[in-house]
C-alpha cells in the first residue's frame, strides 16, 4: 500500500500518514520544497540555475499553480506533504499539516532533488551508508565554499558527508555522477579543513557520524543550501517541507540519470 | 591570433573582425544570445529550465548586467558579438554591429549552448558532418513535438538534422550524451514523419542536406527553439545574435561534459 506514489500522496492528503517519507514509494524520487512570493522568484530560479549541484530543480510551478503537472500530475502541493514549515521574515513561525490557508496566487513553488535518490543507488552499488544503517540523520556542514550569488541571494554551500571505504571512493564518484539532477558527483573528497570544516565531529545540521580508519569522508552538495540562502534574505513569507517529510513525485529514480 | 577567446572578442569589439564565428577560438564553447526585458525574464528562464534540451543555459545575467562574469569575465555582451539582430514586437527591425545604444538597466541576458561544441566532438569521434564538409548551414525543421510551455512562452520544438552512417548511430548518441549543456543526446533517430517532418528535403531553416543510402537522419534539439518561441510572444524588444555570429566564451568544450 506504500508502493505507489499517488496512493501515498492520497493517504498524506487525507491525514492518514503523518510520518517521515523515507522508505515510502521506494524507487520514486522525493523532492525538497521551497515556496516564495513571485517578487523573489526570478532571483531564486537564477540562484538555482547557477548553483545546480546544491539546488537541482525537478520542477518549478508558475505563480499560483499548486499542481506539479510535470513531476506528479493530480497532486496538490498544499496538502500532499506530511509536514510543512512556515517562515516569516526568516523566522520559523509554525509547523503545519497543510498550507491551503496560506495559499495565494502570488506564490511560486520550487521542487528540488533530494539525496534519497542517489543514496539508494549507492547502496545498490554495494556502498553501505552508516547514517542509514544506524538510523541517524546524515551529517551536514556549512563550508567555506561560496555559492554563486544571484540577485538578493548569496551564502555558503552546505554539504552532506558520508564516510566511504578508501577502496570504494571511485565507485561512489561514478555512481553519483550519473544523477546530476539530485546533487550529482561529490564536491570534495578527504580533508574537511580544505572546505572550511574545522571539526568533523560537530556537524552544523543532522547527526555526528563516525569515520573509521579505512574510510574517507566524501562530501556532496546538500539541498539545505537553497533553504539556508533563501532564509538569509529574510523573505516576508517562505514555506518549506519539514526535514525528512518530503514531497513524493511520480518520477522514477532511474529517470534522473544521465547515460 | 584567433586561438584565444579573449583576443577574438577584443578584435570583434574593435570592429576588426566582422565574420561568422565558426572556427574562431577552437575548443571554446560558443553561445546563442537572447536579451529580453526583465518583465519576461522569469517566464523565459522557466521555459529554459523546463526545456533544457533545446534551451541549454550557459549563463543568465541579472537585469542591467552586460559582463558575463561566469563564462567570459571582462567581456561586454553589447559589443563582443560581430552581428546582432534587433526585434520589435516580434519583427526583425535591424541588424547591428553593436547594441550599446539599445542598452537599458531592465534588460536580462541569456546565453545558451550551441551545437558547435558537440559537432566538434562528433568529428573527433570519426563521425563526419556533411553540412560542414559541404560548407552549408545545418538543416533545421519545425516538429510536431510541443515544448513544455512556461508562462507566456510556448511552441513547437525546432530540431537540427545530421545524416549519420547506420554503423555510427550508437556512437553519435554516446558522444552527444556527454554534452547535456549543449543540446545533449538526440531527440529522435530515423523516420522524420514520426516527429511531424513531412518533407526532409525542405528544411524550415538552413540548407537541404543529402541523406545517403547507408545513412539515417538523426535529430537533435536546436537552439533556434527558444528564439522562435520568444518571438512568437511578440515582446516589445528582443535582441539576439545573428545566425552564425555567436558569442565566444572562455569555457572549454570539455568543461561542458558529464562523466
Amino acid at each position: 500500500m506504500y508502493e505507489n506514489p499517488g496512493e501515498v500522496r492520497k493517504l498524506i492528503r487525507q491525514g492518514k500518514l503523518k510520518r517521515p517519507t523515507t522508505g515510502l514509494a521506494p524507487g520514486y524520487a522525493q523532492a525538497n520544497l521551497v515556496i516564495l512570493h513571485k517578487d523573489l522568484a526570478f532571483d531564486f530560479l537564477l540562484f538555482c540555475q547557477r548553483n545546480s549541484k546544491p539546488c537541482p530543480l525537478l520542477e518549478v510551478m508558475e505563480a499560483g499553480k499548486y499542481e506539479p503537472v510535470l513531476t506528479a500530475p493530480g497532486a496538490d502541493i498544499r496538502t500532499d506533504i506530511p509536514l510543512y514549515r512556515v517562515y516569516r521574515n526568516g523566522e520559523l513561525v509554525s509547523e503545519e499539516r497543510g498550507i491551503t490557508r496560506y495559499w495565494m496566487s502570488e506564490l511560486v513553488t520550487f521542487l528540488l532533488g533530494c539525496s534519497f535518490t542517489f543514496e539508494s543507488a549507492l547502496e545498490k552499488a554495494g556502498i553501505p551508508l552508516r547514517h542509514i544503517n544506524e538510523g541517524k540523520n546524515v551529517a551536514m556542514y556549512i563550508t567555506s565554499i561560496e555559492t554563486e550569488p544571484a540577485g538578493i541571494f548569496s551564502g555558503p554551500m552546505v554539504v552532506s558527508m558520508r564516510p566511504v571505504k578508501v577502496s570504494q571512493v571511485v565507485k561512489a564518484v561514478q555512481v553519483t555522477s550519473r544523477f546530476p539532477q539530485v546533487h550529482g558527483a561529490p564536491i570534495h573528497i578527504g580533508d574537511p579543513e580544505k572546505i572550511g570544516i574545522r571539526d568533523i565531529t560537530r556537524p552544523d545540521y543532522g547527526d555526528t557520524i563516525e569515520i573509521k580508519e579505512d574510510e574517507v569522508p566524501v562530501f556532496w552538495a546538500c539541498g539545505v543550501t537553497p533553504q539556508a540562502v533563501a532564509l538569509k534574505s529574510r523573505p516576508p513569507l517562505m514555506i518549506t517541507h519539514s526535514p525528512g517529510y518530503m514531497f513524493i513525485t511520480d518520477i522514477r529514480d532511474e529517470e534522473l540519470t544521465v547515460i
